[in-house]
């Protein structure tokens, strides 16, 4: 018996590496198939009984899995409804028991309720002081300083309503420090105290994340796809990580850097999802279900980003999600809808709607439009390669060259640049959700924006709603050349800016940088007709397509688009458009700004829409490859405790395949090297007679040894009975949709029921990597 | 070698029923294996160039399944991925590959479009023919006879504002025959004829339908979410059943039956779909494929029956498809733009909007609203259970007792019935769309219903719009009692109505039902109030809530609501009637009325909604059972030709495990029955030297046989080499999962490598109904 340990020792291979495996076993599945088919009564008979106790007692950290590890679908659920199972039997009890149960029942929907109501208080405050720090880069309110400029002059009596910026009680740096409000002095002033508020909010933000929460930088949503799909990133939903998220997300956008709160926000969401995922048992201990609640809680972060629940529940589907049952799909829904709801009534844009950027026009569109339409496509098509390809261009700069080293330097460098160049123009001057609510809007008679000085002829005399005849001003003019400079400023800011380390969106900064093009090519165009175009619906379908060319989202965008401004009429040019551009975005690439990040950052996600084409099979895949040695496995009766040991030691794998003997190669189950090590530490302290001699057993009856044998050691009830095996012959096409569907650790792969290797979730990216000519090693965290 | 003959004859156990197995390999996807890896030099080498001919060439019906068989989707998927691998390869050959190889990436979207063209304009034609119709029964255009009463008049120069359905081009019949058009003889006549026509119609409706095209009988969606999930049933979506359909809905709603046109639409939409399938052979060839398109065509379906593309898109995800990736979403909706877009330029409703039921108000609503909003969700929820119950119990005792033998004349009785009851009210005597239309709509000063019968004070002198605050005139009473009426009839009468013989849908129907009930309970409540309540507001929430408790949709249910009616401030009223209805209708009973109706026809459907949590194991479920006798294999090398012959003859399985050999039971492959006649018959005429003896050898290389033995036939070809296998101990709540997400017809049952036996999809289904104490027979097709 004892013959064995040596070739064990040398013939071992790597097979899984623990980047990807996790440690723990099909614990409680494995258990709860004993209860049906593998207790048989000999065992108890057999002088195992203080193994039968020790296997009672859970491992300390049975089903947790290590960090940077990918985690086992199939498994979480099976535990899950083992779990359910003991609730429902144990509910015919008492009454008790039974309240319990339906408590538990209940929790999603309670949980989900939570995660709206904190995530839209969370968006409503983050609003709110957005809007006052934003102000307060150019001025105070004398009233109240915690008032923003709109809410100060909104509580004046003094304020016409021609113009409602204007009121005694807000007052720029300059005229508060010098008295003076007007010439060239108080410019200056107020250009440097702009530049230095905006310098030291965004020192703060940087300086605030690198200290407390590394985690809290960037958008947030190619980590949490990442971690949707399967991976575990300890503390990246932290609540370190919410707090000073949240903090710093006001802090970098009240900066004035090119960067939105919407993808920080579904970050926020979900950190709020895994705190309220820490009440309930249910969810905490079980990451397959906390995944679904992750998955709503994206959904819910979207729904308060943009007031577009029903949009929020596709981003969801569409863009990050990777399991999304129906059940997620309802109670997606409800949490979208409560943050929503929660947002309305914190009201932070005054306007008690849950829509952001209302448009009140319904002016229908013409067939002929749809030509611009589906050119503004193309041009967002073009716009997201060009963006995502010198993103990543820069930002693999930014990891691979000295500049990666002094991030708070780059962040201040930055934002200074962004400060010097935004003052001048208004367009840029102001925050960009400002921004986009005028562009999207129509010109009205009250409207006191220069877009809308048109020539007002006294003598036409017509009535006020026909203004879009009226020849164009000066102010015209003046106002599309501002656009146009900040079309360019903020196309080639923001991609420096998108992947510093401080909380950064992308959505508002893609929408901005289009609207403009339209403006400038199709105003002149139709200024003879008579209601000829809507210039604001062209800024809309103009973003749609600039945000599809960048996410390559479709029905989310569309929907979300509609429900940001009401406009149902425009859901078929906002179509056109969306599509287009991923159209033409595709051809360049296929991937958006979020998997190409993932790919950049080297996150281990198996991406649903990649379709593997290739003829490989199998067996091209496994491990061990052709001159590798054999494959690292156990005996199901004749390897003693010590060679375990040795194995252990000497191999650094997650689990090992249990085989009848190495002659047959009969596979009978897997078995995690955590449960191993866990089970023999507590066979030798528990157990007496456990030595390094002792046979370790995975049948179902040790056989009656003679009593000078050491005492054997049973094992059975940590193996897993099920592992999932294919054939060689399997295509790959085959396994990789089997991992993707089942969400599979790892696969044995088997000839006529002989054992010869196996396929880790690594394996397969890295084959799928290979196949597109990239370098494998890159696909591992790093 | 003959020696195994006999034993295999008795031995044989009857393991995969035809019903559910299909008779075809995975033929492509053999072939492409060899090419990689099976196809040695040796085996041209051995004699058997024949035989390689003979496989070259496409067997006649490969590819194709039998009706009323499930088809395995993972074979789907890899036979168009190597579709498109040889596509991909060709294209680089010449310019025409090219072009052939970008038609064929395009032929998804071109499918969309026709799709969306197509039944876009037969909605459109159905809507125009269904209002002439309709309005048939009780009169005619004078002059145009094909002029719906609307039509009639809107042309017409004397009609007057005030009241805009009475003109004299249009005259009822009594009018027309008598010219009398008033007292008690022309309305005995008028009413008379209205029954006859009604009649007429459903006398039309049902013998087309039995005559022509049975399958164009019922709503349909039970049927397509079956075929949806992988089952066949030739002909349900076919040319004469799409003709056929669409004439007997307009008959079936214009005869005045209680029931919609909605459900019938997305019938109608996939017939469309699987007709423009056939033009396709990336369509027509591949069933897989070919549900993607009529999942989008669901979607389009639903589109042009609301006029609600993305509430389409989400019915189609949410309750009728069972494999929806990601491309199948943006196409859907694409399908499902077009479609309602075409529906807006054919224009049935004369308003040029794509929104059914345009609701003009915008009243906010109030928190305290939300108690009678979940109280309707409540309503809802019960009538929901009550009308699946009745109408379940009903059609099963159609099914059983001799009332299935008449169909035609339970439609004309119940028909008459519909008729001589309807007439009398005025709220059931119109088509149920303009009633709805009605009911949703708030008073407005130029209303001309009755329900608008406020009494108009000119003392008080209030503006226009604060007509709710005036009190109710005995119109409004009148109004109330027939509208409960109606709600009572309607209720009974739709229970009997849906599931006859005659295209009949539910969504209308349901939709109506409720209403009425607010109206009379909170009409009363709120009159002292200044602008209380919205009671269109009210029905909507209301026919929300019973939609449903009949459907338990959500999310699609609250989407197609707001677009319905264009109210997106009332999205969550519509979510808080939505959950509750569904909570309140699960708690009675997890089904729907359309599982219901699959269960009822005891379709071989795998829901994904159900969740399996009994603690079973793949040994419990698989044959052979315990005393039945082994299961019937094929050995690799050993079996004869006439061994093979006798088996299939003998049994009647869709295929057979192959192993190394009886004692080893080492699985190598699974071979189909249908290919296995058909190699055989192919060999013996095309072949010389296969005869009854000749060995059939699976493996790679045939062994060199001395000349004196028969030529043998090698059959490694039609084998499939990864057959899906799982252990004895794998959980059933596993398997369960493998087979719905897999989409696979059998899976093999091993033990350390050894054969063991088969779970079917049949097996599966038949062990979850005995586990829910449902007799597992029902469960098939019949």
């Amino acid at each position: 018996r004892r013959s064995l340990s040596s070739p064990l020792q040398h013939h071992v291979i790597t097979v899984i590496k623990p980047v990807f495996g996790s440690c723990s076993v099909l614990f409680d599945n494995v258990s709860s198939l004993s209860g049906v088919s593998s207790a048989t009564p000999t065992e108890e008979m057999n002088g195992a009984g203080n193994l039968m106790d020790f296997l009672d007692e859970p491992f300390p950290d049975v089903g947790t899995y290590e960090d940077f590890h990918t985690i086992d679908w199939l498994r979480e659920k099976s535990r899950d409804t083992d779990r359910h199972r003991k609730i429902t039997s144990k509910s015919k009890e008492s009454i008790w028991e039974l309240i319990k149960s339906l408590l538990d029942a209940w929790s999603g929907w309670v949980v989900m309720l939570l995660i709206g109501l904190l995530s839209g208080t969370l968006a409503g405050v983050i609003d709110l002081a957005v809007d006052w720090m934003t102000d307060l880069k150019e001025g105070v309110c004398l009233s109240a300083f915690w008032y923003s400029h709109e809410q100060c002059c909104w509580t004046s009596n003094e304020t016409t309503f021609d113009d409602r910026d204007k009121c005694p009680q807000w007052q720029k740096w300059a005229e508060l420090m010098t008295g003076h409000a007007e010439g060239a002095g108080a410019y200056v002033l107020n250009y440097f105290l702009y530049i230095l508020w905006a310098l030291l909010f965004s020192f703060l933000a940087v300086s605030l994340v690198r200290v407390f929460a590394p985690y809290a930088c960037g958008s947030g949503i190619p980590e949490i796809k990442t971690i949707l799909s399967g991976f575990i990133i300890r503390g990246y939903l932290g609540k370190w990580t919410l707090l000073i998220k949240t903090v710093t997300l006001v802090l970098a956008v009240s900066s004035g850097l090119s960067l939105g709160k919407e993808g920080p926000l579904v970050h926020v969401a979900c950190c709020c999802g895994n705190l309220f995922c820490s009440l309930f048992s249910k969810y905490s201990k079980n990451e397959g279900k906390r995944r679904e609640v992750l998955s709503a809680a994206a959904a819910a972060g979207v729904s308060v980003a943009f007031g577009a629940p029903i949009g929020g529940v596709l981003f969801s589907l569409e863009e990050v999600s990777y399991y999304f049952p129906l059940k997620t799909l309802w109670r997606s829904f409800f949490a979208a809808l409560v943050a929503a709801f929660t947002l309305r009534s914190i009201n932070p844009f005054g306007n008690s709607r849950l829509v952001l950027f209302y448009v009140e026009y319904h002016t229908p569109w013409y067939m002929a439009e749809l030509v611009p339409f589906i050119l503004l496509g193309v041009f967002g098509g073009l716009w997201g390669t060009l963006f995502i390809r010198a993103n990543i261009a820069w930002c693999r700069r930014r990891k691979t060259t000295q500049l990666g080293k002094y991030p708070v330097l780059e962040v201040i460098a930055i934002t200074g640049i962004t400060a010097v160049l935004a003052y001048p123009n208004p367009y840029t001057r102001r925050s960009t959700s400002e921004l986009i609510s005028e562009l999207f809007n129509d010109c009205g008679a009250l409207e006191s924006s220069q877009l809308c000085d048109y020539i007002n002829n006294p003598n036409m005399s017509r009535p006020v709603d026909d203004i879009p005849d009226r020849p164009a001003g000066p102010g015209v003019y003046n106002a599309l050349w501002q656009l146009a400079l900040a079309l360019v400023f903020k196309i080639v800011i923001t991609i420096f800016t998108f992947g510093m380390k401080i909380p950064s969106g992308l959505f508002i900064p893609s929408m901005m940088a289009y609207h403009h093009h339209d403006w400038i090519i199709f105003k002149n165009w139709c200024r003879p007709g008579a209601d000829c175009v809507t210039p604001g619906l062209y800024a809309m379908v103009g973003a749609a397509a600039c945000l599809g060319g960048v996410t390559r989202m479709t029905v989310s965008l569309v929907v979300i688009m509609f429900e940001l401004t009401g406009g149902l009429e425009y859901i078929v040019p906002l179509m056109a458009a969306a599509v287009t551009s991923k159209w033409v975005a595709d051809a360049f690439g296929k991937e958006g700004i979020y998997e190409s990040h993932i790919q950049l950052n080297g996150y281990p996600y198996l991406d649903v829409r990649d379709e593997f084409t290739h003829r490989t099979l199998a067996t091209d895949v496994m491990r061990p490859r052709r001159n590798d040695p054999p494959l690292a496995v156990l005996t199901q009766d004749t390897t003693t405790v010590e060679d375990v040991e040795t194995l252990i030691k000497d191999t650094d794998y997650n689990g090992f395949p249990v085989v009848v003997s190495r002659e047959s190669e009969r596979l009978i189950g897997f078995v995690q090297r955590r449960d191993l090590t866990l089970a023999i530490k507590n066979a030798r302290q528990k157990q007496d007679g456990v030595v390094s001699s002792s046979v370790v057993y995975f049948t179902e009856d040790a056989p009656q040894l003679p009593a000078s044998n050491p005492q054997p050691l049973k094992l059975r009830r940590i193996l897993n009975l099920s592992p999932f095996t294919v054939t060689d012959h399997t295509p790959m096409e085959t396994v990789v949709d089997i991992f993707r569907k089942l969400g599979l650790r790892q696969c044995l792969v088997t000839r006529s029921g002989r054992l010869l290797g196996i396929i880790t979730k690594k394996d397969v990216l890295r084959h799928m990597a290979q196949m597109m000519n990239q370098d494998p090693e890159s696909i591992m965290f790093n």
